[in-house]
């Protein structure tokens, strides 16, 4: 095996094409049965397959510029089904200037999308997972909690009142990667170590810490709002939802002290946010500090569901 | 859409990375429930879902340089089950000289291996389907009918003598991808145009017509020895066989007639041999000629069957 710019085990792979240049390759699978809920359609479903894929570039930094596209059809399908996974195909492409230039289709008893990206990139600019210090602001791009709950209430074991409802189920089935703000930092050079949320926040920041093998110290929970009333009506814990939700995509960042405001300059102007919720520290431990209490954060990720309306 | 290397529709994509050079991009997935006949190993069928990506790849003239793979395994699979998998993978990469460098996992109904492959090439050397020209001989790098009657046997449909059974089935198993021949014909450039034969001699001609506007007639038929035995004790028609069955990965190519040798030359050195069985026409239609009685080669394919071991 070649020495890898990116290890193996990685969500994103990378090819040294020469002259300081990465091909950038990611695969990634949607099966209805375990990731299309009841109640998001083929065009969402179809869409959210290039978000996830699009996701993990963002966290590398690196813009996907084609996609290809296996799709492996049940059989109850109609043409208009057809269509519209065409269209929600290409509409997550578009939405990053990038084009579905090919793919392949053929039968099978799930319906099952699978994404390929390709993207090339500077081997300097690449964020890892691996680089993080002791001493490093660990961030985050935006708030926990809003997929997690929208998929819960879609899976009917929750509700909400209409208002919450409506911005938790949109966030669950219009899902959105942190490209543009990826992009921006991968730029900054303030980064040290960099990761998607979709299995969920503490699972990323486990995988943070066992590259760069560190720990973290968390002092703040970045909770969405609307994710607050749910839980206290549903008698479901907001810590609970914000480390251990999943299907977010959000991206997880530990950045260089001397480079924050950097970093958070990079980021606004692009129009995200950038969240500092603890420190990186030299025993690798992960702890959540909240109201002088400390709390181990477990290894514990997103459970992929059994649902589907295919 | 930019304007793209390969037309899209096409086995394979590629996108211009500057310098004359192209990334090449394929996916496709192999389904167990389509693809893997009773009778074939999941080390086999991980090998094949390698094998039938790279066969594109060498239509092209291009080498695969690393592999990504996303699998959806059904529940019923153990450690060893994926252990085989991995192993078959592994092995069908590097036939090639290729490394499996990262994928992903999930559950799925379907065993699903969804491969993508990644490799570069020198856009003036890529073989496509369009070029054909009148008056060019068309030829394939070896005998068809193996793969498909070995197909039958493991189906259950048919059956053949210990001796020509073993051939049969072991072609069917184990089947290679013409990636050296189809590495030497691109250097050459005495190839007007190239397609795998995955889909059956016929409906390789076929597109090779339609993507270059030229007809064919084919006064040879490419029959392996073994089919022959095979195809009387079992009744059935051997150029049927030869032209309508599928699953074989030969290429099928036309050829400049003034560099026939050059090409000829070209892929013996390899290990391979070049077989010639017609000649490109203006005239777009396809003709079977065999002992001065005319036939038009339909534009029917190979289909897949529905039978499993998994």
């Amino acid at each position: 095996m070649p020495k890898l710019p990116i290890p193996f085990g990685d969500d994103v792979s990378a090819y040294d094409i020469g002259n300081g240049n990465l091909a950038v390759l990611k695969t990634d699978m949607l099966v209805a049965k375990t990731d299309v809920p009841r109640g998001m359609s083929l065009w969402q479903a179809a869409r959210k397959a290039v978000v996830m894929n699009v996701s993990d570039f963002a966290a590398k930094g690196v813009k996907p510029k084609v996609v290809l596209v296996s799709l492996g059809l049940p059989k109850g399908l109609n043409e208009n089904d057809i269509k519209q996974i065409g269209m929600g195909l290409n509409a997550g492409a578009r939405e990053w200037d990038a084009y579905v230039i090919g793919g392949d289709t053929g039968e099978a008893s799930d319906l099952v999308i699978s994404i390929s990206l390709f993207g090339t990139a500077r081997k300097r600019l690449l964020m890892l997972r691996s680089g993080a210090k002791p001493g490093d602001i660990v961030a985050v791009t935006g708030f926990f909690g809003k997929s997690v709950a929208g998929l819960k209430i879609l899976l009917g074991e929750f509700d909400a009142s209409a208002e919450v409802r409506k911005v938790l189920v949109d966030s669950a089935l219009m899902p959105h990667a942190r490209l543009k703000e990826g992009l921006a930092l991968s730029r900054t050079k303030a980064i040290t170590a960099a990761i998607d949320s979709s299995d969920g926040l503490a699972w990323s920041l486990h995988e943070i810490a066992r590259a760069s093998n560190v720990g973290f110290v968390i002092n703040k929970l970045p909770i969405a709002e609307e994710a607050k009333p749910f839980a206290r009506d549903n008698k479901l814990d907001t810590i609970e939802l914000t480390l251990y939700g999943g299907e977010e995509y959000e991206l997880v960042l530990t950045v260089k002290p001397a480079f924050w405001k950097k970093a958070q300059n990079a980021v606004e102007k692009v129009g995200g946010k950038l969240l500092q919720i603890g420190k990186a520290v030299a025993e690798t431990q992960l702890i959540l500090e909240i109201d002088d209490k400390k709390k181990l954060i477990e290894p514990r990720g997103w459970e992929h569901f059994k649902s589907s309306n295919v």
